[in-house]
């Protein structure tokens, strides 16, 4: 936890908050804080800032904070994933949030099994719980937003064609296409696949959408070590 | 398991092999495969190619195999990483393994708690496991050498300079430094620090040794994700 995050419900006062539970926990075991301690702050979809720890016993932690810093630039990018895996799932969430991707669509895919549509992690509090782990990992203070769009083609032919346009549009694939493009200029739309690929129908129908297919070299890259390297190759 | 490797002790005939244990599982529970299939195989540290599912029980496998490809190029990299916390170094083992990294040097430092050096998957055989893991991922046949420096300073002074000689050196660390660079050509020693980042009698002493402190931006990344993407964005 690089960043405390504070709830509009932690704010006792206008400057003044107070925590337990679990970042009460990690600020007597992980930071072995005391009373005086200052720590960097960011209001959960607001500014970021500077605390310090008035008080801190076993059942609570008073922080006076003054919050004058804008959270750091997300990326210029909506990012399409097929679901991962449950336990995937988990880490690229954090992954995502901590990098500074603002919107992230998990869409389906033909290889997506059916059974991860049925995991718990997919509930808005659990999404929001990997986001905000990643959030307190980079020093960032705002939720990306997550869309779920459990139909592949109604979502690929009617509602992406306009949400990419504008940007450049890309398909992380393996394959005989151009290498990944550095360093972009402007906004882009990337949809990277599940474990196996994009099968050939949805490579077709996302090249529709406007989105041509890049690859990132010979070797097949886990879901989450695809993300952040695509990523940083863009940025 | 995108590719299926072969130890010398598998092989039965110079084109057959018999399979059994993990690998064995493999085949019948994830590939769902059957006598007649065609599988990717690679012999560990050594060519990559075709097999021919002969036959397929409870009991083993047997493979008829053709071994005529060239495994993927390498990157041209020695990555220095202080040691990560235990779940983290198999995770990592296993990026660096699939990204191609040939060879990983983990070293202490400051920030690097005592207990890390205690962990098991430290042992030879848990570090091969996860090597063995990458190289199914990624569709690579030949390991990554790695070796432990438990001694930060004569590991810096006298060993890392030869080392380092001939290539670009770099350290990845947070601050007021230069962007990463892109697409280097050429040979690159880079050295990513531990959580919490390297402290500064460590970034002196490597750049006393040729490594020149780049950043990647204000985010605060886990050292998984700081890895793939460093070397995403350098080759």
């Amino acid at each position: 936890m690089n960043l405390l995050l504070l709830e509009d419900g932690d704010f006792v006062a206008a400057d003044r908050v107070r925590l337990d539970g679990r970042r009460l926990k990690h600020l007597h075991e992980v930071h072995r804080a005391e009373a005086g301690d200052s720590l960097r702050v960011g209001r959960l979809n607001g500014p970021m800032g500077q605390g310090r720890l008035l008080s801190l016993t076993r059942e609570a932690a008073e922080l006076q904070v003054e919050l004058d810093q804008a959270p750091p630039a997300k990326l210029p990018l909506t990012l399409l994933l097929a679901l991962p895996r449950p336990k995937m799932l988990r880490r690229v969430l954090q992954t995502v949030s901590a990098m500074g991707v603002p919107r992230l669509i998990l869409l389906n895919s033909y290889r997506v099994e059916k059974s991860f549509w049925q995991t718990p992690f997919l509930a808005p509090e659990a999404i929001r719980e990997q986001l905000i782990l990643g959030l307190e990992q980079a020093r960032d203070s705002v939720l990306p937003e997550v869309l779920i769009e459990q139909r592949f083609k109604p979502f690929v032919e009617d509602r992406l064609p306009p949400l990419a346009a504008g940007s450049l549009g890309l398909v992380g694939h393996p394959g005989p296409y151009p290498d990944c493009p550095r360093a972009v200029a402007g906004p882009v739309t990337l949809a990277i696949g599940p474990e196996g690929g994009w099968i050939p129908y949805e490579v077709d129908k996302l090249q529709q959408a406007g989105l041509q297919p890049v690859q990132l070299g010979a070797r097949i890259l886990r879901v989450e070590t695809a993300v952040s390297a695509l990523l940083a190759r863009l940025f």
